[in-house]
């Protein structure tokens, strides 16, 4: 059984989250919360999402498993008229299909079959180094990045926070000074390389949050942590290092 | 002779859905209206579009066929700067050209040959179905039915109005009860099929009228009225069903 | 040595300038301006731009060359949040790079060689009719003429300004009369055509300037001023006449 209601608003901070890494996701719908987990095709990066009940206008489920196809969750996201407007939700199990209602609409759409697909485990990584930065920063460390190379190397440092771009010629970088930054924890440098595209697409992703969390290590994964749904939801993205040629 | 003067808002509306249609459509300057019909090439639809002189700034016309390119009449809109600028229109009758003013410029325009432009009969359809409906709800309706199917269904009865949009795997509908139409005739249901795109840009090409009236009948086509002008013209909209297959 | 702070927008205007004719460019950081003249490849157009040191927040240059890339200067510009954020430019010398900071970035750049760039004379040409007209007029004349031919003609007689565009079938034009143009110098009418894509990108570069003041003759160049910088720079747009055949 599944019965939720959810401001479009927050739906869409989900399948933004969701959609940035896979095309069809399997969404748990357990009893206190809705839990994503996926990994991308080409297995780089990885998301795991939870949406507390608290972050629905209503919610009832008892741990159904929901396939849905990102596309289908974007069209039904534009036919609300305003980002409070509610969206209800009813699975209609004899068919296996999710019931939408907003409006006067009523959507019914067919559930892809989740049998193939896996659940992720999150690997539970040892990251010593922590910063806490400003979305809107990250995301101008990213622009400048964008034409300079296809990949960027994040460090952290006693001193602060850096997104460093290399290219043949030329170069960009945005340097947080300790004092920029909401928290550090870092004892000493660490440095990894991440592909620029994987890293904005995840940067773009983030809907409300003003600040994200990153944790990180030396020629080790990233891990973000930000909030949606006004803090009523969670989100970890982990992406893997790209090792650096000598 | 034809000299008239009309604000861009107000030509705006006409050529939105006159050109919904057709690419090149004659235009009747009577004495006490401007009035357009029109068959789409592929005989799907009908325009028959009146605009009275009252919707004119000034109008001046004795019984002249004007045959215009829609493409160049939107360029002539975008002359203007705000939607009340005046646009001034005259016949040059010895090269039969239409001749704009609009602020300091002037625009010649060759008109089309309106010879082998005949005039459609808008036949007399007994549609024993009427049902006026906000206009914002059938886009509503039409932006949910875009992805499931390439028809839809237009459904009256005595409970109310309805779209349905039916796919292999999943569907789509709008439902008005009675309480939320302006008008309802109906004594019992009727319903018709029709081409989505064509449904899809006659309500797109509706100005300013906040309702439609649509007259309806079993397997029969449907005919839209709206006002343009602010109710000083008239649009009907004819389209032709499409068969269903058993 | 060149150290410069300068706003976005100020930047803006010089960048969209010469962008429209040249790719690259040599812009000449002498002690009291920046100077940037540039023909474009085609050598129909030329640009002769002035931006006065006190356009900038703080400039300190020794006579400097700096080739710069068109492009890689817009990316740069898009990197700042608002149209009076300061971008702080200097010069690395060892390395021949151009240094950008805004906010916490840093953009370092490789420059262009300039030592292919030819310093292009300006003709001092005799142009006895001087006509300082409205920039929206400008842009209204050529909006008219974009769909009736690829050229235009610039008529100035003792009456006023006028732009003539004639199609096989259709014809444009922009008519003002004399007390509608802000100065007119005239003894008997001039008149010149020239490629409108030309014209058309070189008015559509004007930034802030409300009036442009442009000197013509009789199948001679013309030459638009206008300014930049609020007074603080000027620019000089010269365009080859287009030869009318009989």
């Amino acid at each position: 059984m599944f019965d939720a209601k959810v401001k479009t608003g927050v739906l869409k901070e989900v399948i933004d989250v969701v959609a940035t890494l896979v095309d069809e996701a399997k969404f748990n719908a357990g009893k206190e919360a809705l839990v994503v987990k996926a990994v991308d095709p080409a297995h780089v990066a990885m998301v795991d999402l939870t949406l507390d009940r608290g972050a629905f206008e209503s919610y009832k489920a008892d741990d159904l498993e929901l396939g849905l196809d990102m596309d289908k969750m974007k069209e039904v996201l534009k036919l609300a008229r305003a980002g409070d407007e509610v969206l209800a939700f009813t699975h209609e199990e004899d068919k296996n299909r999710l019931v939408v209602h907003v409006g006067n609409i009523t959507r019914r759409m067919s559930l892809v079959d989740t049998a193939g697909m896996s659940d992720p485990k999150v690997p539970n990584l040892n990251l010593p180094a922590k910063v806490k930065v400003r979305t809107e920063e990250l995301r101008q460390g990213i622009r400048a990045s964008e034409s300079v190379s296809d990949h960027i190397a994040l460090i952290v440092n006693p001193d602060g926070f850096e997104i460093v771009s290399e290219g043949d010629t030329d170069s960009a970088n945005l340097r947080l000074p300790k004092d920029m930054l909401d928290e550090l924890v870092v004892k000493e440098k660490v440095r990894s390389l991440f592909p620029l595209d994987y890293f904005s697409n995840m940067i773009k992703a983030i809907g409300s949050a003003p600040t994200v969390t990153m944790y990180m290590g030396n020629d080790y994964p990233v891990r973000l942590e930000f909030d949606i749904a006004g803090g009523k939801g969670q989100v970890k993205y982990l992406l893997a290092p790209r090792i650096e040629s000598e």
